[in-house]
């Protein structure tokens, strides 16, 4: 056997979502409807580094899976590219250590979130890039930041949903920059929670209109409680840009 | 009665072309349906500067239509978006003579359309831009452009099912451009047949790859038959860009 590590990018808009789930096009089971038929119909099951919801976008998503062929990667990466649907993509493909898991071994994540600032809606971005016409002082949007920067117990800033016990993560690098017409959030993080960066985000949108102050960042984190923080932002501003792993 | 001139704009991943058709989601369809709305449910029939193919993409479509009701332009714009669904999108109206007509009097069209050069797909523009990862030679192209400009007998250039008699049609700007890593054509003209600006781009992607040789453009012109052009290039990738009217 051997374990394959892709790198690979789906555009979220016509999936419920990474996970497979009853009745529903997520991006797992087409990878391993996709690996199955690879492989004479035998069942290939896939990890990936995290799911990521419906309509969220992936640049750099991370999958593993092992298999008993003997193909080179550059095979891989064409028998993969031209039986997947045409929104997903692999865009590598390395053979890695039997040790290696997607999930376990993440050291960092980056996640991007784009928000489309002018006053008219874009069609050809409705799905890419969560429109929101409205005045925002990013000043007051990266000063909040700064509170949020480091590792915290980020209760207030995940679904009531979440199912993990241990709610402090580290965020390492955290920002904003305008491009042409569109804000663009940063997020590299040590893991992030369920619905935490869509959270992050719609309490920055809310600092950026002047509706909580950048000091509350502060208060709301106290609170471990997530009624404090903004409303979830929605999923098709989100991508997941990358994920780290040692070496 | 007043008369409405709108210019739209809208994403035809998901239409099956701008022209109302038996059973299907059409551009017409869904302005008409809206209209109708607006108008306590009286048919409200609406003029296209002409039609556009199934995932073919407007800027700046125009239509017109008459309306008993008497709001702004700027109330027309937001009630119209309101209802419209999120792949179409009003960009601007003008009350206009009652002589206008959105088809009749159009004086030139520009259409352009965008080729993605790279290796390999990209999943976020497969429905924008035709992929085309061959060697291409943008000199020759250009060339085979010269001989397409000005006032040509299309009949080679458009398809077989064309019902209009005189195919004789002007190019007055034709050129392309690399942006980034595309490549976009720009074809300005009087009018253009049924399929002609993708028969154009399919004729003009084998210049650039040498299966034609520039010259032989107005051999192809000459023989005032299909067959002899180069294939059909898709839909996607083409945009109804601009629409001039006098005045």
């Amino acid at each position: 056997m051997e374990k394959l590590k892709c790198i690979i990018s789906y555009d979220g808009s016509q999936f419920s979502g990474y996970q497979i789930q009853p009745n529903a096009r997520t991006v797992q089971l087409e990878l391993e409807k996709t690996l199955q038929k690879i492989h004479k119909s035998k069942t290939v099951k896939v990890f990936a580094s995290g799911r990521t919801d419906a309509t969220v976008h992936a640049i750099g998503q991370v999958i593993h899976y092992d298999s008993p062929l003997h193909l080179s990667e550059e095979s891989w990466k064409k028998a993969l590219n031209a039986l997947l649907p045409d929104d997903i993509q692999v865009l590598e493909v390395n053979k890695v250590d039997n040790e290696f898991h997607a999930r376990f071994d993440v050291v960092k994540k980056e996640y991007r979130y784009r928000v489309l600032l002018t006053p008219d809606r874009d069609i050809f971005r409705r799905q890419y890039s969560y429109h929101f016409p409205y005045q925002l002082d990013v000043t007051l949007i990266k000063e909040a930041m700064l509170y949020l920067k480091g590792t915290h117990d980020f209760t207030s800033f995940c679904s009531a949903k979440t199912e993990v016990d241990d709610k402090i993560r580290t965020i390492y690098d955290i920002d904003c920059i305008t491009q042409e017409d569109e804000l663009i959030f940063r997020f590299v993080g040590n893991g992030f929670l369920y619905n935490m960066v869509r959270i992050l985000v719609g309490t920055l949108l809310d600092v950026g209109q002047k509706k909580i102050q950048p000091t509350e960042i502060n208060t709301i984190l106290e609170q471990k409680n997530r009624a404090y923080a903004g409303k979830t932002a929605p999923g098709h501003g989100l991508y997941l840009w990358k994920v780290h792993y040692d070496n």
